[in-house]
């Protein structure tokens, strides 16, 4: 499907520079984009590749506007400008409406029938699936699992009973959903004691949660994930946790139980956040940072120590310990030997 | 199903204060519970919900008992109890016994006729799986292994040849047992040749996995995790590890290979353990900790750094690396510019 | 199958001391062989069990000849020489041809008649598999995949569209490769718009990917591992990363988006790396590392700081924060009270 710019500029309000027969048909980095695709330009450190742009049309800016060889379309951000143009150039297959033969859907399960459910996946007894859903290959969905309309579980996803998604969300394969909560009691000799995990996971509209991810089912009450989050791959939500709307965790992140994260987060990647505490909204957590307590207020917060050559990190490490001992008036650090 | 408190107090062997013949047939927080459910308090900070609970019956230590205005049951370890109960009351659904039609099962493999088998599930030749267990829709059971009786693996769960549970195992989705540990040996050139994992999993009775984690196979010996131990999820086990009787490892936490950790230990979510290390019994290791050598002290081990606010974090680490400069006595740091 | 150490000192092209007749047909660890058996010896520390072994033969260094009490294959790389002995004496069966029953193969697929794809295995229109691939069973292989000859999928691999593998590649259980990448716009409500992800990847020769990793496609170019490259369980690849050649990344690992890793680099267990960075060829980075900025200068680089008992470590955050103020003349942190 190719669009012209006109009708780029019209169907999304910003303004054109250049000519309006020009046609686009799909998306390409500046540096690789020929007559035909459309690119943007959102990193000013990029405005060299833009001189040199063979792009049929560049998603960018007023500011740089002057500096693009080819038609621009003129926006005050460029980079969700040129997500949504691209959305409408590189559609999303519509589901292809049908059960595969060899799935297996339980009689009393609830299927649209624009409902598209791939091979070897199994529907529960109760289930409730909405219209125009994917419930893509291998995946596995438990008796009574509510799914909303237009969502879209690309393949092997697991959503265990107690689990209740909203409409759009967007699931990718590997991710599991309800499984129980870590939640053990300890005997005197330290063996555990299983706390049964009967609560749920309500997730809401327009979520997106990466490969692998696993999102624990409460321990009494529900664990909840509102509208507009977005989490990566390889992402650990711990039974009871509450993400506010809008919130986005980078992969390879873990947030333990009970912990209670705002709206409009961000959250790097490997971040560690500790069980029972409070973020308040608007909290930007950097990449590989740990949160032992609560934050509440909004801003940036980090605890990286990035990598050093490991020379220079021991002889780092071996001054910091000297002078923690001198800031500690060199009391008990290796038996005061300070 | 529902519990006179007078059924409940003789069963648990604990104490009761107040009406015996009070039912309750659900657990639920001090703040929601209703007259019909079986509340707990084990953290002295809830003091204030629990003067305005209206539950059934609460379970907690004979201290708090006289701030309790419903009836009590009574007893050392109210989290302990209070998982036994719970469990009473929302137990887990028996497996339903039978092979799903869709399931393959080979011949020559050994499935006791009360073991539910579920849609899409292959059990490999020459497997045993003991009585009552689960084999939920989608597991991958390779040839040979072995699965003690009362063990329950929900749902798209890989044991792979050379696996061995114990009784009463408890796996949650997408976790994979007995894949080849990360064993190369490098040529001149950088090249890796593959050292051929041959060893085996051995796993206890009463272990729990979670959703997503991995245990490597041995390199030659056998990977052994004890009974009582509980992974949560995507925690990954190197080959040849060996974790001792009811420890426990919270999420995202991963354990080098022939690291071997002793009986009754707590590791934190988001720790890392070197390879061919020892931990001894009893420690206990903070989450997001790193631990690069043996621990031979039981005790309470962390090497986290806390979030900062950006700014305080930026000059804390300018600080520190002047400070290092200074206990290094300003040798070799960026030059030896002290 | 038993080989003469003879036979193996040809074949392998290295010295042997000690009777050429001997056979050995299995590996085993030095204390633990028997006659039969093959052991190694790379780690110097262990020579005290050198002493002792009764294995058929040892793989050793020849300084280490002369205390090794039984016959002796001698090479400038143990470890190298023993894994090629190894996979020789513990061959990886060979697929056997032929698809089961339950599988779901596209009839416009290509899968050559030497492959073997196992149950509820599910290969999409227009694939192809190159001659004696193994695609396990669970496996789940996304339209117009490519998959070189001699490829294993050991189970349950995802394989999205727009992925293309070389030859003798090796995937385990629970791998998803080509999921969507973490790219979304944001709004100025804070609302996210997701850029479509519509690059795919490529995956050279040799490569192996541990359990439950996740490979993410390109956001419009492909990410693309080279050939030779080897990951651990549970690691994370963003989309647009290139790794080189023959690198390697132990488990838990994530790298960020756009990321550029040379060749020959080896990267420790929980590391993490930031987007958009280049690591140059032949660098180390030890375990649990954070890498926020590129690397230009091969070596060893790292971040960790281990473990220490909690009371001392309390002592250092405390001590390093007072000289952190000190360090940076007392300014600003915490109100400036230096």
């Amino acid at each position: 499907m190719s669009f012209a710019l006109a009708e780029l500029a019209v169907r999304f309000g910003c303004a054109l520079r250049g000519d309006p027969q020009r046609r686009v048909d799909h998306v390409a980095p500046l540096a690789a984009a020929d007559p035909t695709a459309l690119s943007f330009l959102a990193n000013p450190r990029l405005t060299r590749e833009l001189a040199g742009t063979r792009a049929g049309a560049v998603v960018l800016e007023a500011a740089q506007a002057g500096h693009c060889p080819v038609p621009a379309l003129i926006t005050d951000n460029p980079h969700a400008l040129f997500a949504r143009i691209a959305a409408l150039l590189h559609p999303t297959a519509p589901p292809s409406a049908g059960i595969h033969p060899s799935a297996s859907v339980a009689p009393d399960a609830s299927v649209e029938a624009s409902v598209e459910v791939g091979a070897f996946a199994l529907i529960g007894s109760g289930a409730r699936i909405g219209a125009r859903c994917l419930v893509g290959p291998g995946c596995v969905i438990g008796a009574g699992v509510q799914v909303g309309a237009d969502t879209r579980l690309v393949a092997r996803v697991t959503l265990l009973p107690g689990v209740r998604l909203g409409e759009r969300v967007l699931i990718h394969p590997g991710a599991v959903i309800g499984a129980d909560g870590f939640g053990f009691a300890r005997e005197g000799g330290g063996e555990w004691v299983k706390v049964p995990q009967i609560g749920g996971v309500r997730i809401g509209d327009d979520v997106e949660i990466g490969a692998n991810s696993t999102v624990d089912r409460g321990a009494i009450e529900d664990t909840v994930i509102e509208s507009g989050v977005k989490l990566d791959n390889l992402v650990q939500i711990g039974h009871n946790v509450h993400l506010g709307a809008h919130t986005a965790i980078a992969g390879c992140t873990g947030i333990s139980g009970s912990t209670r994260i705002g709206a409009r987060c961000m959250v790097g990647g490997g971040v560690g956040v500790a069980g029972h505490i409070q973020i308040c909204d608007d909290v930007v957590i950097a990449g590989r940072t740990t949160v032992s307590g609560s934050i509440r207020e909004p801003g940036t917060y980090a605890s990286l120590w990035s990598a050093e050559p490991i020379a220079r990190w021991k002889r780092i490490v071996a001054g910091l310990k000297l002078a923690a001992r001198r800031g500690s008036g060199g009391r008990g650090e290796r038996g005061g030997a300070g």
